[in-house]
Order: C-alpha cells, then sequence, then structure tokens
C-alpha cells in the first residue's frame, strides 16, 4: 500500500499540521503509513535472506545427491569437498552474471558526526526516531560498492559467522572423532609438526612472500603498501592445512595407519597453532611511528599473546570436558540418552563461549575439549548416547564442511573485492611448496633420530604431497579483507585452496599407489560396513574408536622389518615425557574421571583416602579389564599377556567382539600397573588377535 | 587501548592537520586508533554476546540436571518446562538487580533526515565511512531507555529469533513425532477443534477483552488506545494451546490413547492457526479514516489472507515433504544414513525458508512437511536414518523448547516495558477460562452426534482443564510490543502462561484420577523402556510409532461398553470423507511416495501402465504385507481377519515382534483392497495380540 512520493510528502505535511492541531486519527494513518514502509523493508530483507539460505540449501542438497553418486561408483578423484566448490562456483556465476544490479534500495545517506564512531544511532525521521547499529568501517574507495548488487550482498556472510557457527563443530568433530590410540602413539612427533613446522612453514613463506613483493614493487605491479607483517600473516593463514580429501581416502582404502595419525594429528593442530600465531601477529604493534619496524617488545608480547591464548584455550577446553566427566560419573544421567546428549552438547558449546567471554579462542578450546571429552566423558556415556553423539556431531560437522567449501566456491564469484596478482600468485605457489619441504623433511630428519619407528621417505614424500589447504585457511584470510593487502592474500588463497583440493586431492590415490604405500588387500563395501558396525555395536565394541582390524590383521602378517620391530617398540620407543604423562593419566586421571581402575584407593596415599573413597564408583571394581580392552580393542587371553614377559610365542586365537578374556584377565589384577598397560596398549595392541578365515597371527617378539 | 577523551580529540585534531599536509605516517596511526577503537567496541559487543548466550546455557544446564532428579525420583508435579521457567525467574532476578545499570555506551546521536528511514546509513567519521543497519523503531516515550542495562538488553532478543530458529525444530518435531494411528483416526474432531474451536475461542475472548478495556476505561484505568482489533488479536494469541506438562504426564502414565491424540492434534494445529489468524488480524487494514471500524472488504480480505497463507503453508510444507520421500525411494541413499540424515534434515529446513521466502508462514509450512515425512519419507528411510531422524530432531526440539521456556521466565524481569494491569489480568483469565469452555463443550456435542465412539464427559472435562498455554502464545506476543496495548497483552500473556504451567500443570496427575480417567495398569521403569526399545529396534518395529501395546491390551481387557463398541467402529464411524481420503491415500499416494503396495501397476488404469511402472519399486511385491503389519502394529494372523467378516470369536495368539503372520498373510494378497485394510488398521489394530504373562485378548464384535 505505497503511496506515490508527491502524496507521501502531502500526507508528512498534514501529519505536521494535525500534530499541531492534536487530531489523533491522522497522526495514526501516517505513523500506519511509515510503520507500513518500514515493515515492508523489514520484509523484504527477510524474504532476502531466506532466499540467500535457500541457495546454500540447494547447493548442498546437490552435493549430498552426487556424492551419493560417486560413492555408488566409487568415484576417487573428486571428493565431497571438491564437489561443494564446483557448485559453488557454478552457483557463483549465476549470481554474478544472472541477477540484476543495484536496486537502489540501499542509498548511503552522509551525516557527518565528530568522534568516534557509536554503536548505536537514533536517526529521527519526521518525529519518529529509528534506531541504527553499527556494521562496520567501508573504505573511502569502496564507497560506491554500497550500492552493489543486493543478491550478491545478501549471499555474503560476515566473516565471523565461520568462527562463530561453523567452524566449531568440525573442530569439535575432529578432536571428538580422533584415533586415539595411534594419535597419542605418536604424539611427540605430531605436537613437532604442529607447532614447529607451522611456525617454521609460516616464517619461511612470509619470508619469501616478501622477496615477491619486493620484486613485484620492483617492477611496478605494486602500487599499494604491502608490510612485513602482512607477509607474515600469510604465511600463518595459508599453513592451516586441511587434508580432508586425503584423509577421507586413506581411510576408505585402510592406508596406513601412523601415516594417517600423523598427517590428521597434524591438520587439527595446526589449524590451531595457525589461528593463534594469526592473532599475535596481528596483535603486534609496535610503539613508536613505524609500526612495521623490528621492534623486540612488540615482538615478545606477540610471543606471550600467542602462549597466553593458546594456553588459555587449552585449559578452557579440558576444563569443560573435565567437567562434563565428571558431572557424567556422578550422576547415573546414563539412563536417560536425551538428557545426557542434551548436556553433552550444551557443555561443549559453552567452552566455545566461555573461551570466547574470556579473549580466548573458542576454536581452540574446542578442539582440546573434544580430545577431552573423546578420552574421558566418552567412557562415561552410555551406550546409545555415544552413538547419539557421535552422529550429532557427524551430521553437524558434514554439513558445516560443506557449507564453507560451497561458500568458497560462490566466493569466487560473489565477492567484490578481489586482487588477482600473477607474480604474487605465482610466488605463493612456490612458497607454499618450499615451505612445505622446509616444514617436513628437516622435523622428519630430526624425529627419526628419537623414533624407532622411522617415518619412512615415501612417508615424508606423502606428507609433503598432502599438503593441502581448506576451510581453515580460508577462514583466516576472509576475516579480514579492508586492505588492499588483505584482500591479495585473500584471492591468492582461495586460489591455492581450489588448487590443492582439486589436483592435489584428485592425485592423491595415483600417489599412493606411485609411492608404494601399503593399503588394505580389499575395500569392504558399503554393505560390509554397515554390517560390521552392527556386529560391533551389538556387542559393545565401537568400530570408529580405532581403525578396523582387517588393517592391522594384514600388516602385521607382512612380517616385514617396520612390522616386526613393533613388538620391540614398547620399552624404547616411548619418550620418557609419554611414559609420565601415560602412568599419571591411567593412574589418576582416568580414575577420577571416569569408571576405570586402578581403583583410585589403591594408588592415593592414605592421607587422601576419604578424598579417594568420594571419587571411586562400584563400577571400577567390574570394569577395571574391561575399559583396558576396549582401548585395546578386541580380546587378548592371559597367554598375550605373558608375551613380555617370556620367550613364548603363542598362537593367539579368538574371535572379533568375545569377551571371554574379562575372566581370564581377573588374576592378574594384582599385577596391574601402569608399565604393564602400557605396553599392552602400545605393543599388544598392534597384536589383533582377530581371525579372518585361517589367518592366523603369530607375534614375535623378545624382550631386549 | 583507549586513550583519554581530551587525547582523542587532540590526536584528531593533529589527523586534520596531517591529513591536510599529505603525511602518511600519522594517518596510519590516527586511523589505527580509531581502528583500534572501534575493533575494541566490537570485541567487547561479541564479548558481551557470548556472555548472554552462556546464561542460557547454564540455565538449560541446571534445567537438565534438576530434570533428570526429578525424573529419578519420580517427581510429576512440576515438569521440565515449568522448571526452566522458574531458573529463568532466579537468573532474570539476578541480572536485574544485581548487574550495574548504564554503562554509557549507547549515547544516542540525534541527526535529522527527512522522507522515509533507509536500510543502511554512511556515516562520515573524521572522514571514515561506518555504515549502519535499521534496527527497528523506538517509540518517542522510550528513547531514555536506549541507555539502558546493557547485560538486559544483551539478554533480550529479537522476537524474530524465535519464528526463525527457536519454534520451527519444536513444530516440525511435534509433525513428525505424531502417533498417526491415533490421530488420523480422530482426524475430524482434532480438526473441528482446532480450527472452528480456535476460531471460536479468539472471538469469545476477544469480545470479552473488548468489554474489559471499556470497563477499565470506565474506572479511568486506561489512558492509552486499546483497539477492538487488539482485543481480537489478543484472543488469537492466547488461543494457541500448548498442554506439553500435560501430554508428558498422559505419556508417563499411558492415559488413554485418543484422550492423547485429541490434544496433541488439537494443539499442534491451532498453533498453526492461531498464527495465521493473528497475521491475518494484523493485515486487517480497512480505507478510511477510522481503522478500526468494521469493513466488510477488509473483514473479507483477512479471510482471504488466512486461507492463503494457510493453504500455501500446508502445500509448501506437503511438497517438500513428497519430494524427499521420492528422492529417498528412488535412489540408494539408505546405504548412507549420513548422507540420508543430512538431506532429510535439509530438506526440512528448506521447507521452512521457501515458506518464508513466498511470504507464508515458515511456521505452519514445517508442521505439514514433517506430518509428511513421518507418513511417507519415514517409511524409505533405512533402519539407522530413522532412528538417526528421530534422535537429531528429539534433541533439538528439546533445546529449542526448553531455551524458550527459561527465556520466558528471564523475560518477566528483563523486559523493559511491561504493563500490568489488575483488572485486565482478571478479566483475561476469566475470559480463556470461558472461551475454553465455550470451545470445548458445545463442539463435543456437535461431534458426538456424528462419532461412534463419543468422547466422554470425562474426557471433555480433562480436555478443558488442559488448556494450558505455553511457546507459542509467548512468541505471537512478544513479535510486536511496540504499543501500550500490545505491551499489555504481552504482560498479560506472560503471566498466564506462568499459572497454566505451574498450577495446572501441577494439578493434572490429581486431576486425572479425580476423573477416573483411565491409566496404565504400571509405568515401566527406565530400564524397561529401554530395554523394550532394543528389542522393538532388533526386529525393526518402532515402539515409538504408536503407543506401547501394553496400554492398548490392557483396556482392550477392560470389557466395559465403549470398548466392545471399539469392533464396530470399522464402517461405521469412519466419515466418508476420511474413507476417501485413506483409499487414496492407501491405493496411490503411498505407492508412489513409498514402497508399499498394492503396485501401481494393478491399481492404476493400464493408459497409465508406462508411468506405473516407472514409479513401481521391485520392493513393492515384497514390503505389500510388511508396511500394512507395521502399521497395525504387531502381529496378526488368518484368524484375526477372517474376524470381522464372521460371528466366529478366536483367540489370538502371538508374541510381541514376531513376523510369522507374514507368510499367512500371503494367501490375502489377492482380496487386499483399500476396505480391508482400512477394516484393518482400524479395527483390527486395536486387538493387538500381544501377550504378556497369561493375558488373552478375546476381541468382540460382530457385523452389524
Amino acid at each position: 500500500m505505497q503511496l506515490p512520493v508527491r502524496s507521501r510528502l502531502l500526507l508528512l505535511l498534514l501529519l505536521l499540521l494535525l500534530r499541531a492541531s492534536g487530531l489523533r486519527a491522522g497522526e495514526r494513518s501516517s505513523s500506519a503509513m511509515e510503520e507500513i514502509t518500514t515493515e515492508k523493508e523489514a520484509e523484504e530483507s527477510h524474504r532476502q535472506d531466506s532466499v540467500s539460505l535457500l541457495t546454500f540449501i540447494l547447493l548442498l542438497t546437490l552435493t549430498i545427491l552426487t556424492i551419493w553418486l560417486f560413492k555408488h561408483r566409487r568415484v576417487r578423484f573428486l571428493h565431497e569437498t571438491g564437489l561443494a566448490m564446483i557448485y559453488g562456483l557454478i552457483v557463483g556465476v549465476i549470481l554474478r552474471y544472472g541477477s540484476p544490479s543495484s536496486s537502489g534500495h540501499d542509498k548511503p545517506f552522509s551525516c557527518s558526526q565528530e568522534d568516534r564512531p557509536f554503536t548505536t544511532l537514533l536517526i529521527n525521521v519526521s518525529g519518529k526516531f529509528f534506531e541504527y547499529t553499527l556494521k562496520g568501517e567501508i573504505s573511502p574507495g569502496k564507497i560506491h560498492n554500497v550500492e552493489q548488487n543486493d543478491m550478491l550482498r545478501k549471499v555474503t556472510f560476515d566473516p565471523e559467522v565461520f568462527f562463530n557457527i561453523l567452524l566449531p563443530p568440525i573442530i569439535f568433530h575432529a578432536g571428538y572423532s580422533l584415533k586415539k590410540r595411534h594419535f597419542f602413539r605418536n604424539l611427540g612427533s605430531i605436537l613437532a609438526y604442529a607447532f614447529l613446522g607451522t611456525a617454521v612453514s609460516c616464517f619461511i613463506i612470509g619470508n619469501l612472500m616478501y622477496g615477491v613483493v619486493k620484486l613485484m614493487k620492483l617492477v611496478g605491479q605494486l602500487s599499494h603498501k604491502f608490510y612485513y607483517t602482512d607477509c607474515l600473516l600469510f604465511g600463518a593463514v595459508i599453513s592451516a592445512t586441511d587434508p580432508v580429501t586425503v584423509l577421507a581416502i586413506f581411510n576408505e582404502l585402510h592406508a596406513d595407519v601412523d601415516l594417517y595419525a600423523l598427517l590428521f594429528g597434524e591438520s587439527v593442530l595446526n589449524d590451531a597453532v595457525a589461528i593463534v600465531l594469526s592473532s599475535s601477529i596481528v596483535a603486534y604493534q609496535p610503539t613508536g611511528e613505524n609500526t612495521h619496524a623490528f621492534d623486540a617488545a612488540a615482538f615478545f608480547k606477540s610471543v606471550g599473546v600467542f602462549l597466553g591464548i593458546f594456553s588459555g584455550s587449552f585449559m578452557m577446553g579440558a576444563v569443560t570436558g573435565v567437567v562434563t566427566a565428571l558431572v557424567t560419573k556422578f550422576t547415573k544421567l546414563h539412563c536417560f540418552p536425551l538428557l545426557e546428549t542434551a548436556l553433552f552438547f550444551l557443555m561443549s558449546w559453552s567452552t566455545f563461549l566461555l573461551a570466547e567471554a574470556c579473549g580466548f579462542t573458542g576454536v581452540v578450546a574446542v578442539l582440546f575439549c573434544g580430545i577431552t571429552q573423546a578420552h574421558y566423558t566418552y567412557n562415561n556415556l552410555s551406550v546409545e548416547s555415544r552413538s547419539r553423539t557421535k552422529q550429532l556431531f557427524e551430521v553437524l560437522h558434514f554439513l558445516a564442511e560443506n557449507f564453507i567449501f560451497s561458500y568458497m566456491g560462490l566466493a569466487l564469484f560473489t565477492f567484490q573485492k578481489h586482487v588477482f596478482s600473477p607474480i604474487f600468485i605465482i610466488g605463493a605457489f612456490i612458497a607454499i611448496f618450499l615451505g612445505r619441504a622446509a616444514h617436513i623433511y628437516p622435523l622428519s630428519f630430526f624425529l627419526n633420530l628419537g623414533r624407532r619407528h622411522k617415518i619412512s621417505w615415501n612417508f615424508q614424500h606423502m606428507m609433503m604431497f598432502s599438503g593441502l589447504r581448506g576451510a581453515m585457511a580460508f577462514a583466516l584470510a576472509i576475516r579480514d579483507t579492508a586492505t588492499y593487502s588483505h584482500q591479495m592474500m585473500f584471492s591468492t588463497t582461495l586460489l591455492i585452496v581450489f588448487f590443492t583440493v582439486w589436483i592435489i586431492g584428485g592425485g592423491t590415490t595415483p600417489m599412493l599407489s606411485w609411492l608404494n604405500i601399503r593399503v588394505g588387500d580389499h575395500a569392504p563395501s558399503v554393505e560390509e560396513i554397515n554390517e560390521s558396525r552392527w556386529l560391533y555395536f551389538r556387542v559393545g565394541v565401537d568400530p570408529d574408536q580405532d581403525p578396523p582390524p582387517s588393517n592391522d590383521s594384514f600388516q602385521v602378517l607382512q612380517g616385514d622389518g617396520p612390522d616386526s620391530e613393533r613388538g620391540n617398540r614398547t620399552k624404547q620407543e616411548s619418550a620418557w615425557l609419554f611414559r609420565l604423562w601415560y602412568s599419571f593419566d591411567h593412574n589418576y586421571l582416568k580414575p577420577i574421571l571416569t569408571h576405570s581402575g586402578p581403583p583410585l584407593t589403591t594408588t592415593l596415599p592414605s592421607c587422601c583416602g576419604l578424598l579417594a573413597r568420594c571419587l571411586t564408583t562400584p563400577q571400577v571394581y567390574d570394569n577395571q579389564e574391561q575399559l583396558r580392552e576396549e582401548d585395546s580393542d578386541f580380546i587378548l587371553n592371559d597367554g598375550d599377556l605373558t608375551l613380555t614377559y617370556g620367550d613364548m610365542t603363542i598362537t593367539a586365537n579368538g574371535s572379533s567382539g568375545s569377551r571371554t578374556a574379562t575372566t581370564s584377565l581377573d588374576g592378574r589384577k594384582t599385577k596391574s600397573s601402569s608399565e604393564e598397560a602400557l605396553e599392552h596398549e602400545l605393543g599388544m595392541g598392534d597384536h589383533e588377535v582377530t581371525s579372518r578365515g585361517t589367518r592366523l597371527v603369530f607375534p614375535l617378539e623378545d624382550n631386549a
């Protein structure tokens, strides 16, 4: 019911006159008019929001249907994330060149204001007051862009959406679905790659890019400012690897579990490191005129910021995980899976908010929360809650990840401020290649000095190859695109992600065979997987905890050097630090936080007897051996345990999922020690005694 | 790093001078200063958002833990929603009286502007441009409230959050978890209560409230405008019942399934009716000066709006459900539960967005989408996907519902514009009591003329009693609180919700016994429920589809009048319209959308043979009897089927979950007709032949 402008003006005039005379009816109709106008605008805006979200849902639906088709036909050259990007690209093209340009709704209005901008403004429109909130700053050169394509604007999200809504489920799921055994076994290497490696990579890429920038200035390709800190920031952003495609293929083909653990562990942790590193670089603010000279005080402040944020976020995540573990341990919530699942979800979400409220990084906190929950809380949940929580976060992760990758494809066309510079792009590709090489090979060399089970050259080449970039790099790059340099960095990051996901991701399977990396002898069909999942589910063993046994049994049968050495790995390999941590975890943390043994009443000194009794639940005495078994996957009997204490080579027998060992292990309760448990986990765990067909396992070892 | 005001002004002055002289360094530092200032404000705002969300998470966590405690001790006088409200109240008190008042951040700035308000503003602050977006209108008298308690503002949500984020999962879950059999059996009555009843209730309450308003004006209690349309709007808003507490208790105590179905069905549908009714009343805009006189044209336009929005939303929901059913039928997605669940979720969400984008009501659309999905798509999902989707929406529903109820408690103290008027409040209570009476009793009388199985007086009293208000009434009331009248309506609605949920909800159990409404002979313990769920799950029968058999078997054994009549209900009770719908659904819709029989190749005329062959999947021939069985819950054998065609009284035998009937029913394939299936569902379904202990079921009936 919009009247033409002239009538509206007349009405306003009438309004002013009527106001003066105090007649209410007229006031009502004109205010009604403006109400309608405002309402229609709000409605229109709401409708556009719905349409833009619908676009994404369409993208995701197409992606899902195509993924199904690919899985159906065992297509492996294109992973779901690459697919989502392609669809995003297509829709981006349609939106960019298909939809009408300026619709004239958003005309900028200039109103001068001294002092600083306020968060809230009240604008007086003919006597009615309207409230406006601060959205952000627009650089002067881009004002005309405000009058831009409505549709493109609507599908452009505030970058904080990624950090507040989309990344947390992805990162939490990565932590929660960790393959714990292999992760902790390679913990030292993973930490080295993640921390040292990312720092090295950042530094090298940053310096190389600074050289490239200098070159660009030399040939006159660059007219804007591009500081050294910007290059370092680019280095940090682009160091966040995300080998989703590679890991998915590894999973499907049952490639080497240690390689999987190294890559996976490195990728989740270096995401965390990259975020905090980029925050510290941004926080680098030297005093004085030249804001980009080296200032030792500011440098150490940045280092302090890094350590502070990282450890603070770590503490937040761990604390929430611990609280959830205690709550699920001391209440009978497991009788009510719905309540338990809801509580689990809320506590995990609260980690994020708590970290953000305290000024730390929410995403890093949820990572460590996920790891803690997987390590402690998971054991306290009921069987149904375990599957519910896994499924809940799995579906959230799936949707969020494909959403981000679709958005990446879309952003190539909808982002209005791209800056593509060929020299910079080529330089960036070279830099990340060199950075990855400088990260992987030297570190592997040093790690191999300490590892018993060396990281072979093939593995190193594979890791070198698997430096895909993805969601985290994108989110970090899009976070701040205010300046020319940042826009160039964002555009380059986008291209790098496209290239690595499509080309390198697509080349994973050929590369695996070229490098002769062993894969499982057969990839089980989907029905087999589903059926086996049912089997495991019924007998209470979770196949998702660790890779399925067929892989390990196949490997053990290989019989060549590295495998037979594994049995010797127990004592020598495990670094002192790890063994220290393990004994602390096994003797104190797990008994406090879960129902596992050994009971605190035996391990704590007598002065803490009361505390020990409070914290020990009756289930401990039943579960003591059960938990250890679950950690080591399948059954082990007396014979296996004595293996490390004698020269006997025995034939292990058993069938998947049998629980007969429980009784036979009772007699060993008195001998339980963390040493034994450690060997149990590290050494024995390898020799899973599943028999498929007529294969038997012959563990060979001696106590050196 | 915030400098004091004087230094900032000096800096700005310096800035202006430096700008004039063109020195970049100064510009960088002062722009850095403003950047920091803006960033700090944004950071502070983000932190406050996190803290406010954390408050809600704390509320929900407390609620969950207390719910567990209550369930543990079988406390029934306080349901989880009432509990959530109490915690919300407590936190509201703390926030209102505990936190500091104005923090001075949000100072309003007045800038005059002619013409209409724009959606986007560009404000020029010393040469830098900042973008502001329109938030909403502030009434002149409340300007000073903008400078209000920051904390209270942060925990106050935009009312659209309820309609866009919180209500859809609740309403979808209501539709998706419908107890189909009893719902469709009482469909006519449910539709009558929902549509006619809500309209009657709205009209009566509206008129009564108008009288109250007149009274208030008379005694000088009311100085603002309060129109007739406002009263009608109040009537529509407050007619949305939400007997969550009552239904939960019914469920737990296994009260009469028909009563449950009537109450539940009425509540979900009258939510939908209330939303659309309130939208139509708001859309009532007569031409001319007096905007609140009766204008026939405007009236019919409102009726048209109602019908248009309702049917449009219905179509949207049904279409999306149908599309999902077809997709899940013709792809092998059921091999991949994750993909299937994700697709299901996306399609259901898209219903909402599609409806909103087209100008209909998203919440109504998701209701019908949920019903359609439950009726068709559910049958196509794999077993794992069925449980995954149910669990996913169950947890979303749980969280959203308790969130809203917590917010209600909070809103009593955080909402800044309450208007409590004793006369209005008392009048409202009387009006809703009378409105409910005028809604239930006359309608039941008329319905009983057509029903075979009358709605007894006790049932009517119980339904009268169960008029609780909840989330929908609250959301509709809070949607628009701009004017004095609407604020009074909102405050009154809040009090009504408190009263009905706490007092009436708490009195449900005593009322059930006072009215002698039969309940199940024992409420199974949680372990029993879990165990039985496992049992059903293994053999593929979903207990959540319909109430557990113990209830029905108990009732059949009652042997008094109404029950034995049930067997006669088959032919006479089912209204002609329902039978028509049923045969259409059974013969055409279900075969098209699911794998159920009869095969389209037999039911469609030969001209559509090609189409029929395309739409018929091979599974149809296997599933033909299986689906019918699932609908009717447990097994039936030949003897039961012949029951309706003879005078034989036979002993039905069988055990829960057995599938032996499949083979015995084969011989009956040739006789399958919709009539038979109908009787099967309506009549035979009652006589579930479960035997618990030594109880046997003796169905008595004759073909009158």
